[in-house]
């Protein structure tokens, strides 16, 4: 019996439970408006590693070794870890799976990846492939400038369009039984690309593929922005956000006071960041931190958690190829 | 009811069918010793292309389009595209995604890359989420040498250990229903790291993963050697086949003339490659190519599937770090 709905969405019989999660950022973060829904803020953004390539893995593992141990697991009792984050190689995420050695689905979908992961661990629980998965992201400001703009001692003047990525982490066990929110449904999303070119304006360049998402899933499930206490975006920021919510009202669905943008709201106008965050640590400090803590709080009763990733290279960019845009998106009941 | 066998493999209880494949390869590939499985040679292997990043692109789309002709499917008709590939932010995958417009699971495993997705697509379909799933992947020398290692024009000697990468893509179409081998069981693998840091020994990074999945799968399901027809390694290559089947051996298995490396069968010796083939495409022209075209003359009855993937960067690598590896398996049956 299909478990589909639709042309694209997902729905699980069996709605995994979100078991427990963690999340980890740096002083920055800590700084900015979910500061108090991180769990641990460190002060150091370095962690005392020569490089942050090494910093965002031990973040990684660090939120790893925290989520395993409130859902008092150890790594034998998790088949699956699904993992992936912005560096080449996904080098955080693959070795951050052989220090934990737990089964792993290594998975890219740039800044979208924390939905992609959850949808995909959802998968596996509901259809008994598996009793508990990891699902985990990470991404650091500097290992990101520097592989996919500018290394940051160059000091590049930054424009409005461009995003903060954010450093941290934030890792999910999802499992059959427990008492933490569900994730009831997934749609999973194509590839749209409007022709954007600058990789200072990634935003526009996801907007499109978040817009198509979230209709493609009302038009699955029948559901309207009504249903949702939050639709939340992960890192569209307020270039992007602006587009998406154009997007979304052409296609005939009015989101209001129902969407918040994770990037858009990450930092304080006093930071400077340009249009906002971004970084697969953005929107899963979003979903992991904000979205889970408001609904264990019961503020959050019915969410719609969309993460959009910008499928591009500095080498795609530099062979005159447009940025593509992805979204995913869960459903998460409390 | 769980679908798990022992600590790593899952069964599929309604095996899906590889209702299609298709293979593309370049020259070098068409004179090798696969060169009659290959769907489709090319003679210019930058594909009429600037840059053979646009050309490796070019070869993926093909081979999907192909696959799903041969299923006599469209697009639309397919729930999943899950793909990756080895350059950064596995563009070649994204952006083949977004020329398909089939919702798109982006994968990374390295060049183990082509058994992950077969893994995944089939649990997708075995667990009811997709009636179709279109699984590919695709590697091209001059890019990855480039990536890895050095432009291809800057004339480097390479040491006897060193591999060398397919150009060549190849798609699959997992279906419910068909005529075509089943896919009945998968054994996800493992991070290992026996700390090898060269980029030019990427067998004996991998070896180890290879040994691990392989005896996990043998303990998993209580098989022997003597249950298949052929146990296939994706791209160990002569050095890393070696270490392979001496702790295979170790561990209490022969595996004998039941093993083949595509690696060290891919080229001829008067081609000059170094200790064999790799890359994505190598693995996936063996079991999309080779395996399935046997299978399908009766040639083969039985056969595990593995690929393996040496997980690192440049970036990596140039700060100390070793070269970890992993290895998923397949069984595949006529």
């Amino acid at each position: 019996m299909s478990k589909r709905l639709g042309l694209q969405t997902i729905v699980f019989q069996q709605a995994p439970r979100i078991a427990s999660c963690s999340t980890i950022a740096g002083p920055k973060e800590g700084e900015g408006n979910f500061g108090s829904y991180i769990d641990k803020l460190v002060d150091d953004p370095m962690m005392g590693q020569l490089t942050p390539e090494k910093a965002e893995r031990m973040m990684l593992y660090l939120a790893c070794q925290d989520a395993l141990a409130k859902a008092a697991l150890t790594e034998d009792d998790v088949h699956f870890f699904v993992g992936g984050d912005l560096l080449n190689q996904i080098i955080s995420s693959s070795y951050c799976a052989r220090d934990l050695g737990i089964p792993f689905l290594g998975i890219y979908g740039a800044c979208s990846s924390i939905v992609e992961g959850l949808g995909l661990g959802s998968l596996i629980v509901d259809g008994d492939y598996a009793d508990s998965v990891l699902v985990a992201t990470s991404s650091h400001y500097q290992a990101s400038e520097r592989q996919f703009r500018y290394p940051v001692e160059l000091n590049i003047q930054h424009r409005k369009s461009n995003q903060w990525t954010v450093t941290g982490a934030a890792a999910a066990v999802l499992s059959k039984s427990g008492t933490g929110p569900k994730i009831t449904a997934a749609t999973f999303g194509r590839v749209l690309d409007y022709g954007i070119k600058s990789p200072n304006d990634m935003g526009a360049a996801m907007a499109p593929a978040a817009a198509d998402t979230l209709c493609r899933h009302f038009a699955d499930t029948g559901k309207t922005p009504g249903d949702y206490d939050l639709i939340l975006t992960g890192d569209l920021a307020a270039v992007g956000q602006k587009l998406f919510v154009q997007l979304v009202k052409e296609a005939g669905y009015t989101l209001g006071s129902k969407h918040m943008d994770v990037g858009a709201s990450m930092y304080k106008p006093t930071q400077q960041v340009g249009a906002g965050g971004s970084g697969c640590a953005c929107s899963a400090i979003g979903i992991l931190g904000y979205v889970v803590k408001e609904m264990l709080q019961g503020n959050l009763r019915r969410v719609l958690a969309m993460a959009t990733g910008a499928l591009f290279s500095p080498v795609s960019t530099q062979q005159g190829d447009s940025i593509a845009g992805i979204a995913h998106a869960v459903v998460i009941e409390a």
